[in-house]
């Protein structure tokens, strides 16, 4: 109705964003129904489906339009970075398990941080080595090394999707947990190769440069734990609870979406900030409101992720087929399959080269065998991360059609290949991954249940709370305290497990009397229904 | 992070778009604790409260910028109709009390098409014999029958914040779904204006318009009808309930926005369309899912309206200190007040024209005095309906800046009375409107109470279910069961409860059996908690 009041001249681009709104949210119902039928499939997932049910969109489009245009919305790195990211990877830290990431940390900053540095090499000289040979046009050093940061980013949205945290939960978050802050040392790494002069790197520009990472990563934590405390500290003191359940969600939704916003102005990492500001909304935040805001909050967020995630995956294999980036490419079809071939095999060499020996790194310094990666593992986590998705995606295009839109050659070239390279790996590394995990880890929920203390809810039960309980971790305190050994060995036979008993101790003493938390309403397990009347 | 990455002669803007993110959210979050904070307060509410924090920005931000710019964001039309309008109005059908609505259906239909034609015919009468003798510009025909357009369109957003649908849901009702009606025959209306021939205006053009309108309101409704149902029906026979909360929460929010998109792309009225999806939706489909996503889909579709409220009254006040728009009448400060209080007199006389009369009209078919509207009644639903807000500002912008943008002396006039209208009536008339009610109904709750037979919660419990519980109506049923009259007879006598009395019959018989709802699901009341464990 309104689109007709227009301006003229506006009506046909209003018009055009009005049926391609219509088609998305089409598809995206599609996608839902589809997803849900072929939910109990052994090889499907849903990004998988979404990525195909987009190709076949792009196809049709395609064929209606007579070869003119195969997307309806060019792929836009503000859409990506404002609106569809913010909202996964807050979700990812909201709804993880704590205890079992900050267990993990150490492990889990190594393979981000370092692995990602190693892939980034392997990837870049690789690079270097076989594309001089051939003929894909003009690519300098700069761009070389770029390939190697755009390709060392892993796919966390399609993680999620295949590993799953009640049956693997150590993998999980390994690879989960890598993923987040490999992104932000991909986009780092990005960020320093477009400022370096390449002419001189040294000792001082490589010290700089880890200089730099540490900040980073160091402020965008803190601001992100800042943002998640103070959303605590607010709907604590005023007590929201007394009426409104919308105003508190609404200020949950607001502040973490602030959080990552302002790491943005910033120029921090905003995908670390939003995912600690996560974590620490499920710590604190969600303990202080009421139990309907728990429910709408828990689920509110993982909708908002989901339909985020799909979204995603509809518009990365709708975009694959535009028609313009492959014209270019159509000539030398065999370059362009031998680019992307190359590109592969660099990155199964690249994750291989940290996972291994970054695994048996870690495995040196845990003492039970239950704590040490497995050799199958370390395989399920070498395979589990090879998936490259919309933030290379993003990063391509951002590199690669600065001059003159994808008119070079080997521009060109780059586009199509980052294309094959995410619909690949995605489609076919990702149906091989629930297969795999079932050979490589036959009794995985039990063998690395006794890893975890949480208790894997079965997921038929539509559990309206967090899944990280008060109870087993007060059974694990106990555990310790029985047998506890003074406080310096223990720091040394079991350094993560002193930690957190010292930050729980913390928590306790000064945290939680200023920002509530689970101490501070009573809990009752498995009736929050009682709670809710009593509000 | 990534807002470095972009083209260079894109960062600038992009940054801009960072800050006024930020800006927008750090306001909003004061929008809501400041809106918490006050609540007590007796003449404030929440559209207020953002009207003037939205006015306050405006003046730093003109004072900081030295009064280049006083807005961060241009009023886009898209922006209001595609983003923020329909969650506002999608709700508003959810949580309606049905029962009340279609009870007084007639009325309301009465009100929102009838009483907007009246009061359109005074103003743009009004401004007709006005505007002519004052020197503003050129204003044609056309002109003046659009100024009649967007000033009989209340404001149905700041309508819900006044009045409370516990304490007098028969105001309630009416007014705020003659809001709605009067939303899409205000469209109607300015949308006819502009294809008209306003040479020829005569029997067979006016025959045109009432059947335009028919078919309309028709076509709408069962667009919004059939989206609900489609809705339900999937989620019904899917059966999503055996695992995933956030599917059924994805595909009711996604469907409900198809069925606003889907109806703009129609060229039909999206806001009847989406507020009767919302009521199909809450009668059937909310009874097909599972107890967490009836707690989520509640809250959260009441937390995305109470964002793009807050937003919304906010972006109305910052944009209102424009000055572009006010250069143009500074000259003459005079005139511009001259007309806005001519304005504002024709939105009181035209209202008081048609509520006055009409309820007079619907009085007389009612027999008992219960059902009557009182003069105190009319009074507070005349005065309800003053405020004037977004939908006003976006057809004065779509009329008044086309040729030109606010260059000719005649549309800057109207356009900076538009704002000075809106922010008058919202403020001034808002502010006064709870002490009002107070005052002409002070016995309220209990004096209205008695027409419904819905139970008013108290707004300190937390209630997690939507409070059109089933027990009160049957109730009414076996009442009308006890004493009821020959079928003809009664309709005549009381045509509202007949038509809902056989509306029951067919849905249990025909409707319920295909889409579910409330006959589905067995509803234990007070214990939604219980159904969450066997689920």
């Amino acid at each position: 109705m309104m689109f007709d009041l227009g301006l003229m001249e506006e009506s046909a681009s209003e018009y055009a964003s009005v049926v391609s709104i219509n088609l998305f949210v089409v598809l995206l119902c599609f996608c839902i129904v589809i997803g849900h039928l072929l939910e109990e499939n052994r090889w499907m997932n849903e990004s998988i489906t979404a990525l195909i049910i987009g190709l076949c969109t792009g196809v049709v489009i395609l064929l209606t339009t007579k070869g003119k245009s195969s997307h309806i919305l060019v792929f836009s790195e503000d859409l990506f970075f404002i609106y569809l990211l913010p909202p996964i990877i807050f979700n990812a830290g909201f709804q993880v398990k704590k205890k079992q990431f900050f267990r993990n940390f150490m492990t889990i900053v190594l393979f981000g941080a370092i692995g990602t540095l190693i892939s980034f090499v392997i990837i870049s000289l690789g690079a270097i080595g076989f594309f001089r040979k051939m003929d894909i046009g003009s690519l300098d050093i700069g761009d070389f090394l770029a390939i190697g940061a755009i390709f060392s980013a892993t796919d966390s949205v399609c993680t999620l999707q295949v590993l799953n945290q009640d049956e693997t939960p150590l993998l999980y978050s390994l690879v989960f947990g890598e993923g987040v802050v490999n992104d932000a040392t991909s986009i780092v790494l990005f960020n320093a190769i477009q400022n370096l002069d390449l002419g001189h790197i040294d000792a001082a520009v490589l010290l700089k440069f880890v200089a730099n990472f540490s900040y980073l990563f160091i402020s965008s934590t803190f601001l992100g734990a800042l943002g998640g405390l103070l959303s605590a500290f607010i709907i604590k003191k005023l007590y929201f609870g007394r009426h409104s359940t919308d105003r508190e969600v609404a200020l949950m939704i607001l502040m973490a979406y602030l959080s990552y916003m302002l790491a943005e102005l910033l120029d921090l990492s905003g995908i670390l900030t939003v995912f600690f500001c996560g974590i620490v909304m499920s710590h604190y935040t969600w303990h202080n409101v009421t139990e309907s805001s728990r429910v709408t909050t828990k689920h509110a967020f993982a909708t908002l992720s989901f339909i985020a995630e799909t979204f995603l995956f509809l518009y990365v294999g709708m975009d694959a087929l535009d028609i313009e980036k492959w014209k270019f490419v159509s000539d030398s079809p065999g370059t362009s399959i031998g680019v992307s071939s190359i590109i592969l095999c660099l990155v199964l060499v690249g994750r291989a080269a940290f996972v291994f020996p970054l695994s048996f790194l870690s495995n040196l310094t845990k003492k039970s065998p239950n704590e040490k990666i497995s050799f199958k593992q370390q395989v399920t986590i070498w395979w589990a991360g090879l998936m490259r998705g919309a933030v290379s995606m993003a990063l391509a295009y951002n590199q690669f059609t600065r001059s003159g839109h994808t008119q070079l050659r080997g521009n060109a070239i780059m586009i199509t290949s980052t294309i094959t390279v995410v619909l690949f790996s995605t489609v076919v590394f990702g149906l091989m991954t629930k297969p795999l995990v079932r050979l490589l880890l036959p009794s995985t929920s039990k063998h690395l249940s006794s890893v975890t203390s949480e208790p894997s809810s079965p997921k038929t039960l539509s559990c309206p709370l967090l899944e990280n309980g008060h109870g087993s971790e007060v059974e694990v305190e106990a555990g310790q305290s029985i047998t506890r050994p003074s406080s310096l060995r223990m720091l040394f036979s079991k350094p993560t497990h002193t930690v957190h008993y010292y930050w729980r101790k913390f928590d306790d003493a000064f945290m939680r009397p200023v920002f509530g938390g689970r101490g501070f309403v009573p809990y009752v397990p498995g009736s929050p229904a009682e709670q809710s009347i009593q509000e």
